[in-house]
C-alpha cells in the first residue's frame, strides 16, 4: 500500500510538473479545416463529454442548427434540425480533437480558430474566437445576426489576428496570466485585465499588418468592446497546458473537466482518455435583471479547463470583484475559495501568484483522492445560459463539479492500480 | 468654539462635495501655447511650490536646461545654464497656470498638453504627455534623445491623440478610475490597468482618424510600451477635480500637495492660494539594481495631486502588488495604508471603491486638523529620481508629506478663523 502511494505521488508530481512547465504561446488564428484536416465532412465538435442529438439541451441544439446553416449544410434552421434528428451530422467532443469551446462550444471546418502552442511539449490546442456578449452562438443563438457575426469573424477579424500574431512571433501567455492575476482577473468570469492587455499587445501589430484603417478600426473596436474576449484564449491555453499531462500511469490528477449541458465529464491522467460523467448541476449565482433560475440551463461548456489548471474558481483570491458578480458572498472573502481549492490540489503554481494572498501560487493539480476524501468539489466560476436557444447569457454563478464523476473515476483508478 | 467647528464642518463638506461631484473628461491634446496664451515668453512652469534657479535641485536644473534648448531659447545646454543663472527665464509653478507635471514637471509653450475638463464646473487642467521610462526630462534628462522624443510627442503622438479624443467626444475618467481600482491600480506608482484601459478606448479612434498605418503603429506601440502612460492623465484629472474646491472660506481641507525637489508645498481651501512649505523628505523604498539612497534626489513632482483626491498612497488597499514595488511591506497588508489615511480624511468616495475592502470608498478630503492631531502624515507613493540630471528613475518608495506644512497651514487657518 505504501509502495502504491509512493508510485501515485511520483506520477502526480510528474503530472503537475508537465502542467506547470508548459510554455503556452498564442501563435496564430487559422482556418479550422487547415488545423484539423482529418475532420470528416459534416462533423460538429461540441463542448463537454460525448453526447448525441437526442440528449442535447436546448441551447446546444440551437447552436447545432445555427452552425449547420453557417456551414451551408442546411438551407435553414428547420432543415438543420431535421438533418440532426436523422443523424446527418457527426457529433464529437472538442476535447477529442485538440479543441475546446465555451458553453455550446461549436467547432466546425468553416470557422477560424485561435492557436495556442505549448512550446515545452510541441502540442497545439484550438478554440474559436469569442463572439462578444448578448445573442451569440455559444449561448445557443442561431439567427441571421449571429451567423453574420461568425462570417465576419471568419472573413475579417480572424485573418487579421492571424497576420498580426505571425508578424509579432506570437504572444507568450504565461506572463500575461501572471499580470492578469495581479489585476483582478481569474480568467473565467473575469477577463477584463487580460482582454485589455491582449489588445494592448496586439494593437501595434494589427496596425503594422493592416490593409486599410477602416477594417482595422472595426477589428480593434470589436475586441475593445468585449471584457471576455480573452476567455477563449485562456481556454485554448488550458487545453494546450493540460494535454501533455494526460496518460501518466499511476497519476490521480484531473486533466480535463467539461460539460455539455447534460453531463459533466472529467478525465484523470492515470486512466487515460476515459470520461467519467455525472449529470451536470445548476449553477448558483446572480441573474441579470428579468431572469431567474427558472430560465437557466444547467452547467455547460469546456471552459472549466481553466479551473483544471488552477484559474477561474481556483484563483478567486486574485479577483475580489468577481465574487459579487457571481453572487458568492463578500469580496473580501475571495481568498477563502482559493484556500479551499488548495485542499484538493497537490501543488501551487509559483509562476502564477496572487499578490493579495502574499504571492501564494494558484492551486494546481486536482487529486481525485483528495476531492472524494474531503468532499470539497472543484469550484467553477461560470456563465449561465438561458435554457431556450438564442436568448443568451442570463447570469453568472458558481457550480460545483458533481461528486459522481470523482467517485466513478476513483473506482476506475483503484481498479487500474490493482487496489479496487 | 462650537459655532466655529460647525462652520468648518459645513465648509469642509462643501469642499469634498466639489471634489467628489467633479466629472473629469479627457477631451483633447492641444499645443500649450494655445491652452495658455497668457504665458509670457521664456516662461518655464515647474513642479511644486515657487522656486528660483538658485534653490533648484540637480534634476530640475537639468530639465530646465533641456527644455530651453527644446524651445530654441538656447543653442545648447551650456548656454541654457548661463541664461538660467542670469535670470533669462521666468519660473512659475504649474499650479499657478491650471497645470501639473510629474517629477521636474516642465511645461512650456512649445509642448503638447493633455486636456482634462471638469464638466461639473467647467474648468480645465493640463499636463504634458508621459515620455515613457528611462532617460526622460521629468527625471532631469536633457540630451538629444530626450529632446527628440519630446519633439516626436509634439509632432506625432500629441496631434494624433488630440484628433482621436475629439472624434470620440472625450473619455470620461471617473468610470475608468473606478475600473482601475478593481484592477490593482492606485494611479500613482501603478497605472498598469488604466494605461491598458485607456489604450483600449483610444485604439479604435486612433485607427479611425489615422492618416497612415505606419505612424498609427508607432503611436500605438509608444503608448503600449509604458505601464505609467496614464499617470499624466490621472494628474491632470486630479488638478481638474481639486481646483473648484479652492478658496472655500472656513475649510480646512487640502486642495493641493506638490514638491519641487527642494520644498514640499500644500494649499488649503480656506486659506486660498497661499503655499505652506517645508523641506521635502527623502522617500523610503526600493532601489533599482545598482542604485542606493546615496544616488537619490529628495521628493519631487506635482504627482501628489492624486493623493489629494484619494488615490495613490490613499488607495493602496486597491493595489496589493504596488506595496512590494515601493518596499512598503507585505502585499496582504495594503489595506492598512488606506485605513490610516481614512483617519485624516473627512469622507470616502462612494464612486471610487476598493473591492478587496468590500467596496469601501477611497479616503477623500485631507483635513489639516486631523493630520496635526493624529500625527499621521499623508502617504505618497512616489518614483525616486537620481540626484544628477539625466540618469532617470532609480527606485520607488513612500514619502510622507512633511509635518511642517500642516502646522504652518493650521496656524494660518486658525488666524483666519480668528482663533489663532
Amino acid at each position: 500500500m505504501t509502495d502504491i502511494a509512493a508510485r501515485i505521488d511520483a506520477a502526480n508530481a510528474e503530472t503537475v510538473r508537465r502542467i506547470m512547465s508548459a510554455e503556452p504561446v498564442l501563435i496564430d488564428v487559422v482556418a479550422a479545416r487547415e488545423a484539423l484536416p482529418h475532420l470528416a465532412d459534416r462533423t460538429i465538435l461540441h463542448a463537454g463529454p460525448p453526447i448525441g442529438w437526442d440528449r442535447m439541451c436546448g441551447p446546444m441544439r440551437g447552436a447545432v442548427m445555427g452552425i449547420a446553416v453557417f456551414e451551408g449544410w442546411a438551407a435553414d434552421l428547420a432543415e438543420a434540425e431535421a438533418m440532426a434528428a436523422r443523424g446527418a451530422f457527426k457529433f464529437e467532443p472538442n476535447h477529442h480533437h485538440d479543441c475546446v469551446g465555451p458553453m455550446t462550444g461549436m467547432t466546425t471546418g468553416g470557422q477560424m480558430l485561435l492557436v495556442v502552442e505549448n512550446r515545452s511539449f510541441g502540442n497545439r490546442a484550438y478554440c474559436a474566437i469569442n463572439e462578444g456578449l448578448g445573442k451569440v452562438m455559444r449561448f445557443g443563438g442561431n439567427d441571421g445576426e449571429v451567423l453574420d457575426r461568425i462570417r465576419w469573424l471568419t472573413s475579417s477579424l480572424g485573418p487579421a489576428l492571424g497576420k498580426a500574431l505571425r508578424e509579432m512571433g506570437g504572444i507568450p501567455l504565461k506572463p500575461l496570466i501572471a499580470r492578469g492575476l495581479g489585476m483582478g482577473d481569474e480568467m473565467h468570469q473575469r477577463n477584463l485585465a487580460c482582454s485589455s492587455l491582449l489588445l494592448r499587445l496586439l494593437a501595434p501589430a494589427l496596425a503594422r499588418t493592416a490593409a486599410d484603417t477602416n477594417e482595422l478600426a472595426k477589428n480593434l473596436a470589436f475586441i475593445a468592446a468585449n471584457d471576455q474576449f480573452f476567455l477563449n484564449v485562456a481556454m485554448a491555453m488550458g487545453k494546450a497546458m493540460s494535454d501533455p499531462a494526460r496518460g501518466i500511469a499511476g497519476s490521480s490528477v484531473v486533466t480535463a473537466m467539461c460539460r455539455n449541458g447534460t453531463d459533466f465529464g472529467i478525465r484523470v491522467s492515470g486512466t487515460g482518455d476515459q470520461w467519467f460523467t455525472a449529470p451536470v448541476e445548476m449553477p448558483v449565482g446572480m441573474y441579470f435583471p428579468g431572469f431567474t433560475e427558472a430560465d437557466a440551463n444547467p452547467d455547460m461548456g469546456d471552459s472549466a479547463i481553466v479551473e483544471t489548471i488552477g484559474l477561474g474558481g481556483f484563483a478567486m483570491g486574485a479577483a475580489p470583484a468577481v465574487v459579487g458578480f457571481i453572487g458568492a458572498g463578500n469580496a473580501s472573502e475571495a481568498a477563502v475559495f482559493t484556500r479551499a481549492m488548495s485542499e484538493i490540489c497537490i501543488a501551487e503554481n509559483s509562476e502564477w501568484t496572487i499578490p493579495a494572498m502574499d504571492y501564494c501560487g494558484v492551486p494546481t493539480g486536482i487529486d481525485i483522492r483528495l476531492v472524494v476524501e474531503t468532499g470539497l468539489m472543484p469550484t467553477i466560476n461560470t456563465g449561465i445560459a438561458h435554457k431556450k436557444p438564442g436568448v443568451g447569457q442570463v447570469g453568472a454563478g458558481i457550480v460545483r463539479a458533481p461528486r459522481g464523476c470523482f467517485e466513478a473515476a476513483l473506482g476506475a483508478f483503484a481498479d487500474k492500480m490493482g487496489v479496487g
